[in-house]
């Protein structure tokens, strides 16, 4: 088991990652001070997972991004209020990104914040969603336009959960583990390199190694930025342009992580157009992404204009500047170019299109 | 004009109190960086107030509190998300609570959080609900149910705005101004004793003054606590059975102000009935109350077994416990009781009906 500290003064928080954490998860619990009720949030998927408790409530959501809506979420209020929930009720989510991100949103407002847990189902959401305390519903005009900053209380990654995975979630997976190794840590990088095989097959030991170092990266980068005001912004690596393709696929063809790798292949080749790194650098990176058998294009299901236009409507598009998260030199190394010329861009687009 | 800075570190922010503030405020949004577009929020009553500017979209919603709902906020989310408002552009309540709380609410939660502006046209908003941060919108199970903490970039408090106020809103801002008094400030509650007349008369300078040591008694308290885990618990003496005695009466016989008013007189018999005080002590607040004609009872609108059970339905009740704030000794100087006998909680409410 290993344990990685989110920094964050008096709202630091830790996240244990090992196999077979329900003792302590139960020692959590029995040394809080939270009050006797708490609410379980889970999806269809993850309902399985949950055991009769006392004290703790179980609601279900249908699994999938449509119950990120502030409808859902009103829904759970009901419930909460219903079960007369107070200000040390706890909510916990057991799911993926969709359950942690609607569960945060819910703790993050429901009677002004109450404590939240986040017990993390997926890859995806073990290495990414769950740490960081970006929390958010959608709006039908746009992915997590409503939302907040919310730290959870503690984290539990249990490895065993990603053993009821597809493959497919698996290797979606490994793309956001894939970024935390280019911006910002390139022996990182290294070490999935030349175990990407172990890796897909989910040996144990490297697993938790591998989870635990993506969530220090970015419990590093929170912590000195938790607000998403500048250094937090290299987490946005591959994602401008994975915003606009999951938009154009209408978020059916490409899983996110998917759609991450596409971004990160365009952003890589946008790093070497404007010669902040070599071929050979660039090479690298995408062989990596195929190693992991994850897709470099959107095999020509996008219309490349569309995708220009839609990085304007990014969340993170400030006054019509793109933050342009680019490697620069080598591996580990990223910096933030707002000055990318059209060109350049139209050019990365095209050719992961 | 006078300032108050409301410490709270990196989001510390002032308050700024005086007649005609027009320039200032231009003065601030030139001196900020914040986008070019921003959106105004007012209610058919504040519409009037709002004079066409460059950038600045104004979005009316009704006048009351049933527009502090979920779905008047999704409604301005989506105004928002149409006039492609981003992370830098101000979202500015111009109005009283019901204003600043919903439009707050969207301010904390639009893309995780934008810059927030209050511009309090109540006496009621510009001593209390524009100061602390809190923010929320209702649930049709109750009140303030869904909200957060998030403070504003500065509060403009523009006294023209109070001779547009019908008297019971005047006399029920009133009411705050006295309970700062009671918990905090003894010779602030002498000068209101001294010069209730002066004051329900609107006079500027004594006004200026007010709402200055109102705002920063506020500040003083939301600035050592700011998330309501303990001391700030005091700025709710007389709530608790305010929001029982507005549950009851569905929120149409009294405006909360007058709610509080006989909220204070069943926490100064409570304090007198616990030998916390003496009688000659209950008997000043009392007069206090009276003087600024706000009233001391129900006039016999509710039953007193509903006023006591709606105490454990109050946010602040944890665990079954009440908080009550009691005046200890003197006036200027609360506490917190959550152990005050049933008698006597009963007592005090009969003594109010």
């Amino acid at each position: 088991m290993r344990r990685v500290k989110v920094d964050l003064g008096n709202r630091s928080y830790e996240i244990l990652i090992g196999e077979n954490l329900d003792q302590s998860i139960e020692d959590f619990f029995s040394g809080s001070k939270f009050s006797k009720r708490s609410l379980v949030i889970v999806d269809s998927n993850t309902r399985r997972f949950f055991a009769d408790h006392d004290g703790f409530e179980c609601y279900e959501i249908p699994a999938g991004e449509t119950s990120k809506s502030l409808k859902i979420a009103e829904e759970i209020y009901t419930r909460a209020i219903e079960l007369k929930l107070d200000r040390k009720s706890p909510i916990i989510a057991l799911g993926g990104g969709v359950v942690g991100d609607l569960s945060g949103f819910i703790a993050s407002t429901y009677l002004r914040g109450v404590p939240f847990i986040q017990i993390p189902t997926t890859l995806l959401a073990q290495v990414d969603s769950s740490v960081g305390g970006k929390v958010a519903v959608n709006h039908r005009l746009g992915k997590n336009l409503i939302g907040s900053f919310y730290q959870p209380q503690a984290v539990f990654i249990d490895l065993n959960y990603l053993k009821t995975l597809p493959d497919r979630e698996i290797r979606a997976g490994f793309s956001e583990i894939i970024k935390y190794g280019i911006i910002y840590d390139s022996k990182f990088f290294d070490l999935l390199d030349e175990n990407s095989d172990r890796l897909l097959n989910l040996d144990s030991e490297l697993m938790e190694k591998v989870i635990a170092r993506s969530c220090e990266i970015k419990a590093e980068v929170v912590s000195k930025d938790e607000r998403e005001s500048d250094l937090r912004r290299i987490l946005n690596f591959g994602h401008t342009i994975a915003h606009a393709v999951e938009e154009e696929t209408h978020y059916e063809k490409f899983v996110h992580g998917e759609a991450v790798a596409i971004g990160m292949i365009a952003a890589a080749r946008i790093s070497k157009d404007l010669n902040y790194i070599d071929q050979s650098t660039a090479d690298r990176i995408e062989k990596l992404i195929r190693d992991f058998q994850l897709p470099t294009s959107t095999e020509n299901s996008c219309d490349p204009d569309k995708i220009y236009n839609a990085l304007f409507r990014d969340k993170k598009t400030i006054g019509g500047k793109i933050n342009w998260v680019l490697v620069n030199q080598k591996i580990g190394n990223v910096f933030i170019d707002n000055e990318v010329p059209e060109s350049v861009v139209r050019s990365a687009i095209e050719s992961i299109i």
